[in-house]
């Protein structure tokens, strides 16, 4: 997908057609700024010193964290939407364009609805203004659509020339549409009875997933049959309608979400961190570097916040450079690794927070390790999903017996391994908690730089390991071979 | 570059090398989100309704501003060397890839060390922390730099070819170390004498700059001669390293500078305004709308920043559709409309805060047009550089007579003029600047709209009087040919 793309840019002669490359970039860059910033209202609520954490954020922060996790999940569902229309409608011209925009600054508003609906939930106004604000992305994108199919040298080569353009047009209304409708009766119910807008809400969320389910279940129930069927006599038209996520655009919305993650808390340093100058001349009598060593921890966090997401990048780098395409479950497993990775520097505010070697402190170091925990292992399992079906989406290399299948495993292996030791070891020795804790994220760094060598020993040990057994084996078959002759003789 | 960088995607065969494209991004990424950051302070500049605007501006606001030009023009700074070594180093390996991350954790901590030497200008501990992350940095990309030329099938092609590497290997290193040199020179010199230190800094940002203004004017007053053969003698070499700026890395950082400018102000917005439900419920006796209401302004502030910028960027990018090449100036002229653009949120938050038809409404609203104009400006200018080298940047249907040409011009044009009407109309009529300038902000859009059909029709028009004069012209002239004959008959 990329090549081509790439090799069409600049506009094509004859036309004010444009192709749609950077619009998606920016696009993408809006929607994972967007889809990560509740995260912020939650790392700025203070929790005071003298609470405990796990009261604190039972009762803090649980409202905070569903604002954020719903936000993050609505916006990458409008980004699902935007991927496929914008696979239909390959360029654009200068009225897309603007309608596009339009539409992006309407996603850009959701999170404050949705911070509204936390805040007082028992009023509809929220959640009716979110779902006015849905219904009018649906019906920009509707006119989209609609722009694209009455100029179709805008759209996709595949279905300009087919014959049945209508059941494109038809298919591509309903995956952008079925949202909007939900979230119209969203805002009908709101004035009669808001619980039953909240779980239509919730709908949008699950809906392109559960019927992806369902089908899959009623094709297990009635065999495999029914479901060849009915794929041999749409697949003249499904071909592309079913084509997996662009990885063009999952690798730029990751990139996005990485990129405004790992320098939030940096942020919130420079703003707040700056000691004031008449404080520091009271208080530190004129010494700076006193002054600035009260902030120590804050700087600790936010380095140690850089470096696990710089390497969670990483790793998510080295993963796509093998993958040639993405499936649905793959996209869904990735959000589902962002979205905790948006909640990485909340949890490395949390450990600069606390008093040393108190209970909370151990509570937010252990938060921070299962966080990373649950952003790594996702990652992991984008692999062995991908492995599950590895001919269609993976390189060569790094498929089971590749060049580069042990190394592979090993760097992805690496985040979800040292976090869970690292958890389970401040849970035996919670004395050296801290400790253990900035060990590792020290280590980790070194331990990347020097995998190569270490799979390449562990390969060795393991082949040499194998070739000794094999040889004893060798070695007994052919005594039995020395032997056999002779019992047979004897 | 474009197309061959992306058709390479996905590893070569045989090594662990992989190509650099992703990286890129992720670090455009960063440095755009870095380069903005320090707009967030002056954004969250309280400023008391009674002060009068002209003297808080000056007072409370320059240092802060200060800040974030240094910081916006440092980070540029440090992109544009980040440019050219990736330039020289085409491919990557992990290690390569970890050493970047390292270097733009560094980087992003320049900001707060801008925010302390701000704070604090009488202590040398801000220049110094800055001039270490700045030495180190160098040091950094120097190992890359080493690194790379230690293994050539990372290098460029050209370079790899090349039986003068070490040539090449010096030059980069130049340009990569010239900073940091600069800044250990200040480092020392910000323990003794503190002023120099500064006027050093002011030079880092400067000396790509002047080098190149110093040869241009040597040239001019040493006469064509000096350079042609100087070029000519460096042909063979220099060749590759005087190309201008990637185009695909400038989109790219653009991209994110407006994504993140565009979307800064919702992140106040979500924090700062969602009511207090206590608060609700004494003062506006649970009406939730009432208490929305109290906010209208900083809504409309949103909205109209978002589209100024959504604009500015659809301009910017239907420029860089008909740019082939970005020189060196075509990008310094971006970098100065990107720090303009980041200056807008800001402009737009001021002219929410104030009571209507106040003196302070008025001067903010001529804030928010004055950088819009210069953003805008400062796009035309980079079009205007690219005409006078046309031949070399630009695609033929943007040139002089091409067949977008009058079209681009009017789209380049709109918003200076609109900016500049609007700030002339405010001093005029004073007491309708509010509706002048929410006029502004809802026109333009529809203008952007129509602006196709506008210039067709002012085309013909203008053709229509062209040729009706034209046809004056032949008329006169074919009477003068009628006369001619026979004056010269009788």
């Amino acid at each position: 997908m990329a090549a081509p793309r790439a090799a069409a840019l600049g506009p094509e002669p004859g036309s004010s057609t444009q192709t749609s490359h950077r619009l998606l970039a920016y696009s993408d860059a809006l929607l994972s700024i967007i889809a990560t910033v509740m995260i912020l209202p939650v790392a700025h609520t203070k929790i005071h010193p003298d609470q405990k954490l796990g009261e604190s954020v039972q009762q803090l922060l649980l409202a905070k964290i569903a604002v954020y996790l719903m936000t993050f999940l609505i916006v990458t569902v409008a980004w699902a939407a935007h991927v496929r229309l914008f696979q239909v409608i390959e360029h654009i011209d200068d009225v897309l364009a603007l309608l596009n925009l339009a539409c992006m600054m309407i996603i850009t508003f959701l999170p404050y609805t949705f911070s509204l609906m936390a805040s007082f939930p028992g009023i509809p106004f929220g959640i009716f203004l979110f779902s006015v604000c849905a219904v009018v992305i649906g019906l920009i994108q509707a006119v989209i659509v609609a722009y694209g199919f009455y100029h179709p040298h805008l759209l996709n080569q595949q279905i300009q020339e087919s014959e049945n353009q209508n059941f494109y047009k038809r298919h591509i209304l309903k995956i952008i549409l079925r949202g909007p409708v939900l979230c119209f009766l969203a805002a009908i119910f709101s004035f009669f009875f808001i619980p039953l807008s909240y779980v239509l809400l919730g709908l949008v969320i699950v809906f392109p997933h559960l019927t992806r389910v369902i089908t899959w279940c009623k094709n297990k129930v009635l065999g495999r049959r029914g479901e060849e069927e009915e794929h041999h006599s749409l697949e003249t038209f499904t071909f592309y309608l079913s084509e997996p996520l662009s990885k063009e655009r999952v690798e730029a919305f990751s990139d996005g979400v990485y990129a405004i993650v790992a320098t939030l808390l940096i942020l919130d340093i420079c703003e707040d961190n700056v000691p004031d100058p008449r404080e520091v001349e009271e208080k530190f009598h004129g010494s700076l570097l006193e002054a600035l060593s009260e902030y120590g921890p804050n700087y600790l966090a936010y380095f140690g916040s850089f470096v696990t997401i710089g390497l969670l990048w990483f790793v998510h780098h080295s993963l796509f450079l093998y993958v040639t395409k993405a499936t649905r479950l793959m996209g869904l497993l990735n959000i589902l690794s962002l979205a905790f990775i948006g909640g990485l520097p909340l949890a490395y505010q949390l450990t600069s927070e606390f008093a040393e070697k108190s209970h909370n402190e151990i509570e937010a170091i252990q938060v921070s390790c299962v966080i990373t925990f649950f952003a790594s292992i996702f990652q992991f399992a984008i692999w062995t999903t991908a492995l599950l079906n590895e001919e269609e989406t993976l390189h060569p290399f790094a498929r089971y017996g590749g060049k580069e299948h042990a190394f592979m495993f090993a760097k992805l292996a690496l985040y979800p391994c040292v976090s869970l030791g690292a958890f389970f070891l401040t849970c035996l020795l919670s004395e050296f908690s801290t400790a253990i804790f900035h060990l590792m994220q020290i280590v980790i760094p070194f331990a990347f730089l020097a995998l190569r060598i270490f799979v390449r020993i562990s390969l060795t040990a393991i082949k040499s390991v194998m070739s000794l057994s094999r040889r004893k084996v060798v070695l007994l078959e052919e005594e039995e071979a020395c032997l056999s002759p002779n019992e047979t003789l004897s």
